[in-house]
Formats: structure tokens, C-alpha cells, sequence
């Protein structure tokens, strides 16, 4: 018996059991296309063996020490260490302990579902997780770590990705990236640009973030010219490496399309850190319709991941630091925020703006709405929180009816832990097809329609929207 | 095989379906009863044929020209005229060989459904749509459309349609609706007030539509009290046109219930196009409540659609102009909004209002709390994106366990596509069937029950609330 | 034929439904926990006999004539009285006929179910309730009241209550639990501190609210530290009356953590009743601070029930009072208005603190991953108008994946309607089997994973959760 069954995903009833078996069977080996995520370019530069079953699975995932923590497990606990210098926990094999006696909080979860799937396919465990099985767990993997088909690119041609997109900011050199392509490996590894460390007044850092802009390209980043040439030359170096998007984190939806002296007169401030809240968020708006503007340029195509209060409790930022898990989502209004920006560019069949939201209620009221209609925007898939099989299936049936398929642009794993990826699109591709298969047993559709859906959904449309 | 299956959209389980065909075939054929739409009361007062199927399905349909718009189809190319004179595609057969070629685009949308539905129950066309198919489909229909059993009045009767009603501005002399009545056709087809051209201080023309308005109606409209009467009598004129009900179409639910004094200074500052865009909203909310009370006077049925930014576009709208498909919902707030009206009218059992909403998370948080307690509430069924089966199961699944299916009032098809009317009553009564047998099934109903809910949703409910 | 099905709410599907019934069969006879509701502590006190079936039926349930007085029953017809002395319908028996030929009214609501099971389950009636059954209905309810095994305390033990907690205000004597400790009678029946009318300035009369608290507590409740401590006074002698938890029921989830001079200034104002509505919500708010203080120290678990806009209805609260059905839901911001109170307290693993909401947009967006993420937060059930099968399967959906189970409690039936009970807790039930079967079809779960966990949600979270 395996942790995946077969049927894992698909509608109970016989019927649209078997038509989504059929559709599974005909997409479910395609190659993976990722075209949003987080893994470490380095992994494939250097190709060194994941150091430990804990290292490759608990520390780095948030999700999972979101919910250990929510439970009361301490962040020491699982090795994450302290700003301050203060390690962590370093036993790997007790780490794993705990989160293996933990394993049933998860139950219910899609982090299970990623988990299992990995161990059942990658390590060929199929006993469930426990603490009775955490050591055979832990050895199991130890062992097949050291492997030299373990390594990360053995695993990337392993799972069939075709390719993967990592996420660096406009400040990162990219060396890793070039480091791939020196050592003639043939896997497509591309980056993708996201400047919020020089767009966002509060970022970290913002001024002399900008000096290490100018220092980099060469372009005078104080003034409202030379920090957008900078831009400019930095996306065509981003772009030589394979980035074929633009990648934008803010708080909200909001955009800005403001005359050219209040923009001057915004970037005086933001420069001299004199931003207020409502500043800088206009400040951020004015810097989405900027990109867009250099998007009709130079083809990159747009991506906005708004809605998240990051870094809510002050207590573990102080203490651990950002991305801990204590980011939580806030409602996001897309219709007023956007209009700025569509006003200006939203005709343009040339550029693609694909919108994100952790706000569902705008999924049906105005994303499907607003993608539905103006013919730059797409909208991405269901999001973090949501990227889970009933998360995915609301935004099918929240988005489907006013937005139809072609406006979506299948998966994005978004993520950091890499052996989750095959099991982050084996799961989109069950909770699609079982949504179709729906849609044919209710005759809303026929099957070699649903057929050619399920091959868009998994592979086309990613492949179209991020012009890969 | 029929485009249309017999069980579209039934559940499928077995037992479940089993309950649904049971229920459904118990009430497809009941008259339809159409108590708020656009048609073009022309088309019955003149019952010309209806010139060419582009003309008929593709060009007065916003959903269709807002999904290809969104795909990069220019409006031009499915016939849109420019405001500037400069004329869209003329070649009608063109059109629909484009909308043939795109019509995979409606896949998983109500729009397939009804379009499906037209085509094979009134053109005997069981072939899908595709660019293989186009020519074949147009010729079909053109030659349809010529023949006397296409005219409208013919399909008036054909789709058993009991009663139309139209939507009328205040300004309209109703003149079809006259010749409806003198050509001594036994069709029911009747008016509705609609005064959105002489209460929003911001509709084009709002003066000059007030000084129309004083010549149609005798009274001096530029007071407050003989704006009122005039409201008065041309609401009787109305009623005297078979008019059952108002509707009001605003961009929010507020309403207002001032002084005399303040609202005498509103309407002067509303004559004088002075109002803010608050100030504006403060006069359409008041005259929200004036309504009211007229209709508590003389039994009109009120209706508030909410929530939709019109014209969001501003380059469609200049090119275009109105309603051409880039009218996106908002957040709407229908407690703390109605609650001026409501404290003076909302214990009224002789007043009837009904409540639509384009913001999905209204239903069981607001409306459906507010129907289930107020007297004069009554919940309007899934409205314009939401019309749609998904759409119609979440309004079921998040009003009726407030406010249960007494408060509710049957369907709108709200829709100017006159050879949709049947499709889109059917798609209706399937989902309330399907609905329905869950509950059966689910056994929080007996069958009885469901059957006799079922022919209230289908036709009583629409008659009762709209005493018609 | 039972009016309570066998499967009742199960999935149509056999192999679900196969699985739900195994579910439910292990879980369907535990205990009842009900930790959280407002039934009259005199009942166990005096066990007297309940008077008449519309007495305990019709008159004390607000789910009832809210849906009556929304079809245009007058709540004088149902017997209520006015507050002007006016009495209500005094004929019981024809206050029961009214309900009855409205029963049809409740179709598709929870109201029905609970109904149906206490009918069913209680007195033997299993013919549906209508215009035709209702004296039968009557006489047999009213000769069964009059049986011992009918009055309050035996009733507790038949619906296999093992404690039952109600809700009173820091003012009340709790003379009731008092003298059921002394009657020696074995059910556990423990109160809860529900402080609104002394923490909330614009409750009525608050300034002679915290007159008699300071009588009661012996403390100086006009000053900062005095008003503190009799607090704490009175938590105490709560807790020494069986309670574990502090309820409190906010028109908003804002909570505030003020400079000490700050809040006694605000206090000041509480005090002399020169509150401004956004100065009362900062004082709730602050108080939900003060108590989470008080909490860590004593260890009363606090349940924070925001978002209703209570007494909506102007005349309805006029004529008849506080509670008559006219609470409407509001729009409630969790992330922003928690806030304050977290980053003092949020990281508290010795704090217990339950989210309820009446605004189901929170559920995905803001509530489970503020629980997925606080470890002193865990999120109460479906509440109120959610209290429903439907409402219950989305709360489940929209808090699992991101949140998992254990950051729930189980039920709260939160009723005054004491028959419902048993009803509440078993639909309840039902609906968590039925979601667990789904998830172990869909092998997202094991079977046995699953029984687990309907074991925890149907008895120990509850406990757990509570303290009890």
C-alpha cells in the first residue's frame, strides 16, 4: 500500500471517479513546468548532496513550524536559531523526532499530502509517519540523501521539470544562476526579477540599497531617472539570465499613476526615509505602473502578490528574524487598487499582469471580473494558504464561470522546499481533473474538451502566460 | 445527441440524480415567469424578424464580448461601433466565424450553457460550435430567423413565457409597451420604473433629464416637492403599463432618510450639478427611502442592484461607450447602508423590496440575516456573474439556512438576449432541482417537500413577489 | 419512519456515506460537552416542570419568530410581550397552531432539524409538524412535561450532559448555581463571566452597573486599579462557582493595549458616560487586553464573540426589548484589531484564547492562520446563523488546511433552548463525520486517522479547550 493512493483526490462517486482517472492518466506525466518558486539556485550549481532528512524537510518549511508552533512547539525546538546567535536545535534526529510525534497535526492538511508524496515516491516510505516510525524514517532518507541520485539535479530531471524558476532580487549577482549554465548542465533553471528590497521605501535597508543599485549598474539611483534606468539595465540582465517575469510583493493592490513631479517629489522622500505608511504604499503603486511601462518594453511578464501583513507577531521577528510563519493575510481591494494602472496599460494585449490574492472573497467578485474583461490581466492560481486541494477547487469554482480557463495560468509551487514540487503538481493535477471530471458528469462539458483543459491546465497555459 | 443532456447539471450519484430528474420533471414546463430583464419591447411591439445570428447572439451580449475582449479579440472585430462614427465589422458571418473559432474560450461558463441550449432546442443545431461548424450554424439560424415561427412574438409563446417585463426609464414615453397593447397580442409584457436617469445627480444629463421630465409629467421639477410628484405620476403612468415594480441600480446600498431642509439643499445642489460624488450618494440614497414610501402608496415592488463599478474602463468608455462589458463588482455594505431606509420602512408588511448583490460575501453575512428578519426584505436570486449554476448552488447554500426559500423570489434572467430567457429559467430550475435532492438525499427534506419548493422556486415565488 | 433519519446529513455517495456511518457510530453516544451556552440555571435549581409547548419552544428561540416576523407574523401573535406592559398571545395552544401552519417555513434550515430531533427523539412524534398535527403535537408534549422524567434535571441526564456551562454577568448573584451545589444533585452545571454590562460604557446603565459591582466586590470600581481588582475578585468567585472561561461578546474584534494614563483617562470618560462610539470600542478593547492579563493569571480560558451589530431593528428594540432577532452580522477585522492584544500576549502557550466570527470571509483569510500561527489562539466552531449543516461543512473546509483540528474546540450549542441541545451536538456530529468521510474517500485520511479525529472534535477538544 502506498501513502499515495491512486485515486487520492478524485470525486467519490464511480462515475466521475473514472473520468477523472482518464484525464489523470493522459496529463499526469507531463513534463513540470515552474514558473514562480523559492528554491536556492545554488542547490543546482553546486550540486551538493541535502544534508540531512530534518534540514531538507522541517527547517525550511513554514508551514510546517507555523503549526508546530501554533501547538506549542518552540521555533528552538525544530533548529531554527535565534538572531541573536542563540543555535537552535542541532540534533537533526531529534528534530525529526519531534516533528514525526507532531505528524498528526497535519492530518487534514495539504502539507500532509505534499509530505507523504514524497516519501512514499522519493524515499519509498509507506508506512505513515510517527513517532513509532520516525527512526526508520530518518535512516531511510539519511541514507538515500547520500545517493548520487539525490542530488539536485539528478532529482530535477527526476521529477520532469522542464523548468524552474527561482526568485532574486535586482541587489543579487546572480552567480549561481551563471554557475549553471558554465557547467553545462542541461537543466533550464531561470530567475525571476523582484525588487522590493529598491521598491518599497521600508524594505530592510532601502537607501543603501539603493547605492548598491546605482554601484551595480552604474546609474545615478538618486534621482527619479537613474534609479529607473537602473531598473531598466537590471531586468535586461535578469532577462540574459533566463527571467522571462517580474515578481511584486506588497501589502496591497494599490497602483498609482501619479504626474512626474509628485513622483520626484515621493522619491526625495522615500530616499531621505521620510516615507509615511500611506507614502510608501503610494510610493510601491507608482512603482507597479513603472514596471509595467518597462514590461511593454522588454516582455517580462508581471506578477503582483498582494494581501499579506508580513511579519505579524513582533515577538518572533525580534527574536528569529522575517518568514517565520507569522504572515498573515488581510483583505485586499483589487477594483480601486488596480485602476491606476489598467487605466493606463490595461488594453494592452502585449503585456501579461498576473494578479495573486490571499483574499477569496475577490476571487468571484473581482478578479474573475477584472480578468474576465481587460485583456492584460491573467489571474494566478490559488495562492499559499490556498494552494490545498479544497483552496484549489474554490478558485475553480469561483473563478471559472466569469473568467473561464484561458485566463488562468496553471500552477505556480511557489515554493522552497524542492522535493514538494512533484507532489504540489501531482496534487493540482488531481484537484483539476476532478473538478472537470464534475463538470462532465453534470454534461457541462465533454470529455475530449476536458481532456484538452486538463493538458492547458497542467502545461500549456504556464508555458503561454510566462512566455517559457 | 442533444447539445442539451437531459440530466445537465443533475448530481451525480445516482440516488441523487434519481431525485433531481424526479423533481425536475415535475417542473420544467411550468410558464416562465420574467419579472426583470432588458429585452427590447420593440422587438414585440413590431415583431420584425430578428436580422442574422451575429446580430442575435454575439453583438448585444456583454458576457460574450467581455471573455473575447479579454483574449485580445478587439471589439470592432465582433461589430462594436465606435461612439466616433468609425463603424465596427460590418459582415455578420465574419463575426460568427470568429466567435465560432473562440467559442472553446466559454467552456465552463453559464454562457456555453445557454448559447448550447438556444442552439439545439431552437435550431435543432446538436453539433458543438467550432470553426468547423460555423458556417454551417450560421446558415442554419439566418435561414431560421426568416421563417414566421422565429418572429418574437412567436417565441414569446414558443419559450411559455406568462409574463415579460421590461426595464423603462422615467423618460421613455412607452411607446412600445402602447403598441403592444393596441395590436390586441395576448403576450404579457410589461414596464418597470427605472429612474436611474432622473435620481443619480451624476447621470449624463441629469438637468436636462429633469427638465424632460417636467414636460412629461406637468410638474415643476426643479422643486423638491414637485420632483416628488412627478416621481408620483409617472410611476402611476407605469403602473398604468402593466409596471408591478422600480429598480434602482446604484453604486452602493446606502440610503439616507434627512431632514426636509437638508434634502431640499441636496436636490439644489443636485439641480445645479454641484453634488460630491458622497453628495451624490447621499441624494440616491434618499430617494431610496422616497421610493419607499411611494411604493408603500401605491404597491409598486422595489428592487436595488447594487455594487457594480460602471464603466470601470475609461478607454473602452471613451471608444465605446456604456455597458460594453467592463462593469466590475464591488464590496458592498448592505447593514450599516439600508438601515436609514429600514428604520423607518423595514417593519412594513405591505412594502416588498427586494435585495440583489454582486459581493457573494454579503449573502450569509448580510442579506440573508436581514431577509430573515425583516418584514419587506425579500433576497433576489444570483445576480449577473453569479448566474451561473455554481453561482446558484452558493446563493442556495448561503441563504437558506437563515432565511429558508420563503424569503427568496424565484429568477431574474435580467438579460437582454432574448433567446436566452429559456436556457438560463432551465439552467435555474436544474440547479434548484439538484439542490434540492441533496437536501432529499441528505435527508434534511422529504421528497414531497423539495417538490413543492421546487414549483415555488420555479413560478409562485416570482408571481407572489412581484404581484404579478 | 423516524423524523430523524438514520442517515441524516451523510453523503449520498455509498461508499462515503458507508464510511460516515461507521464515524458515527463510534462517536454518536459520547458525552455531551457544552462549554459555552445561555440556558437559565434555574431550571436545575428549582426543577420545576417546563410549562407548555410554545413556552419552551416557540417563545425564548430567536431563530424562530426571526423567521416568523420576517413572513409577517407579528411577534404579539407568538407571545411576546411589549415592554410597555402589553401582553403577548396568552392562548399557548394557539401560539402553537400559528407555529405549526409555519412550519413549512424552517424548510432547509437547522431550526427544523433541531426541531425534528427533539420531536422525534424526545416525545415520540414522528408524523411531520403542521396546521394538521398541531394539537396532537401539543397535548402530547404538554402531558409529557408533566412527567418527572420530563423536568430539567432529568432531562440533563437523558441528553447524557457531563457539563454544561451557562453565562452570567459579573453583577449576578449566581443564587442558582449556588443552590444547585446545595441540592446535592450530581449534573455539572458551572457559569461563565460574561462582563459586558460593566466593560462596555455604552452598555445600559453602566455607571450603576459598576455602582453595584463595587458593592458586590467591596472595591473602589470608579478608579483604574480598583475597577482592575474587583475584577479579579469577581473572576474568582466565578471560578469558585465551576467556571473556566470569560466570555465576551464585542461589536468589533478590536482590542488595544494603552499606556496606563491613557487608559484611565478613557476610563474617566467610561465613567461620567462621555464615551464617543469609537472611545467605548477602544475601551472593549483595551479590556480584552486587561482580561487576557487576568486570564494568565487565574487561567479562565476567554472567548472573544464579535461582529454582531445587535438591536438593528429601531422599533422591533423599542416595542419588545434587547434580543428579538434583529442582531445582524457585520464585516470583522481579526488581523488588524487582535493585534494589540497579541503582540503582548499572543506567544503565550499558558493562554487560551477562542476566535468565534460571524463573518465567514474571516474563516480562510484571517482566522485559521492567525490560529495556524498564535499558540494561544484556537478557533471557536461555526456560530449563530452558521450553526447549520452547510455552515458547519465550511467551516471545516475553510479552516482545516490551513489550521488542521486541533486549533479548534468542538461544539459550543450556545442556546437557550434546552431540548435543542442534544439536537445541536448530534447534527454537529453528523456534519464532522460526513466531512471526515469525505476526506478519507478522497484518501486524504485513514480511516482510523479519521475516527480519531472525530472522537477530539465531538468530545476532547471541547474539554481540552475548555479545562474542564
Amino acid at each position: 500500500m502506498s501513502l499515495v493512493h491512486p485515486d487520492l483526490l478524485f470525486p467519490p462517486d464511480p462515475g466521475a471517479r473514472a473520468v477523472a482517472r482518464r484525464l489523470y492518466a493522459d496529463i499526469k506525466d507531463l513534463p513540470i513546468v515552474s514558473p514562480h518558486g523559492h528554491t536556492d539556485p545554488r542547490w543546482f550549481a553546486e550540486n551538493e548532496p541535502f544534508p540531512d532528512p530534518a534540514s531538507l524537510f522541517v527547517v525550511p518549511d513554514h508551514y510546517i513550524f507555523r503549526m508546530l508552533y501554533s501547538e506549542g512547539v518552540r521555533l528552538e525546538e525544530i533548529g531554527i536559531s535565534a538572531r541573536s546567535g542563540e543555535p537552535g536545535e542541532g540534533d537533526k534526529r531529534k528534530i525529526w523526532r519531534l516533528f514525526a510525534a507532531n505528524y498528526h497535526l497535519f492530518r487534514g492538511t495539504p502539507t500532509r499530502l505534499w509530505l507523504d508524496h514524497a516519501f512514499s515516491t522519493l524515499f519509498g516510505l509507506n508506512e505513515r509517519l510517527s513517532e513509532k516510525t520516525a527512526d526508520r524514517y530518518y535512516d531511510r532518507i539519511a541514507e538515500r540523501l547520500a545517493e548520487p541520485a539525490y542530488r539536485p539535479r539528478a532529482l530535477f530531471h527526476r521529477f520532469g521539470i522542464e523548468v524552474l524558476a527561482t526568485t532574486e532580487s535586482p541587489l543579487d549577482p546572480l552567480a549561481s544562476h551563471d554557475a549553471i549554465r558554465r557547467a553545462g548542465w542541461d537543466g533550464r533553471v531561470i530567475t525571476t526579477y523582484r525588487p522590493d528590497a529598491v521598491v518599497d521605501p521600508h524594505f530592510d535597508g532601502f537607501r543603501s540599497n539603493l547605492m548598491r543599485f546605482a554601484e551595480i549598474t552604474n546609474c545615478d539611483t538618486l534621482t527619479w531617472s537613474g534609479y529607473l534606468e537602473a531598473h531598466r539595465k537590471r531586468r535586461a540582465f535578469f532577462k540574459a539570465h533566463g527571467a522571462t517575469a517580474t515578481d511584486h510583493g506588497h501589502p496591497s493592490a494599490r497602483t498609482a499613476d501619479l504626474p512626474r513631479s509628485e513622483v520626484e517629489a515621493l522619491f526625495g522622500k522615500a530616499i531621505e526615509g521620510k516615507c509615511t505608511a500611506q507614502e510608501a504604499d503610494l510610493f510601491r503603486g507608482q512603482m507597479l505602473t513603472e514596471m509595467a511601462a518597462m514590461s511593454l518594453d522588454d516582455g517580462l511578464v508581471m506578477q503582483l502578490h498582494p494581501g499579506s501583513w508580513r511579519n505579524h507577531n513582533p515577538q518572533v521577528l525580534a527574536r528569529f528574524g522575517r518568514d517565520m510563519g507569522a504572515d498573515i493575510p488581510t483583505r485586499t481591494d483589487y477594483v480601486g487598487g488596480l485602476k491606476p494602472l489598467l487605466d493606463r496599460f490595461g488594453n494592452e494585449t502585449a503585456l501579461t499582469f498576473i494578479l495573486f490574492t490571499l483574499d477569496e472573497t475577490s476571487y468571484g467578485r473581482e478578479l474573475a471580473p477584472l480578468a474576465g474583461h481587460y485583456p492584460c490581466l491573467r489571474l494566478g492560481p490559488a495562492w499559499w494558504f490556498f494552494d490545498s486541494p479544497d483552496g484549489m477547487r474554490r478558485f475553480r469554482e469561483l473563478t471559472t464561470e466569469t473568467a473561464g480557463f484561458a485566463n488562468t495560468v496553471g500552477l505556480n509551487d511557489d515554493t522552497r522546499a524542492f522535493p514538494s514540487i512533484p507532489a504540489r503538481h501531482d496534487v493540482a493535477r488531481r484537484v483539476d481533473c476532478a473538478y472537470l471530471a464534475d463538470l462532465v458528469v453534470t454534461h457541462r462539458l465533454d470529455e475530449d474538451e476536458a481532456r484538452d483543459i486538463a493538458h492547458d491546465l497542467a502545461y500549456r497555459l504556464a508555458k503561454k502566460a510566462y512566455r517559457l
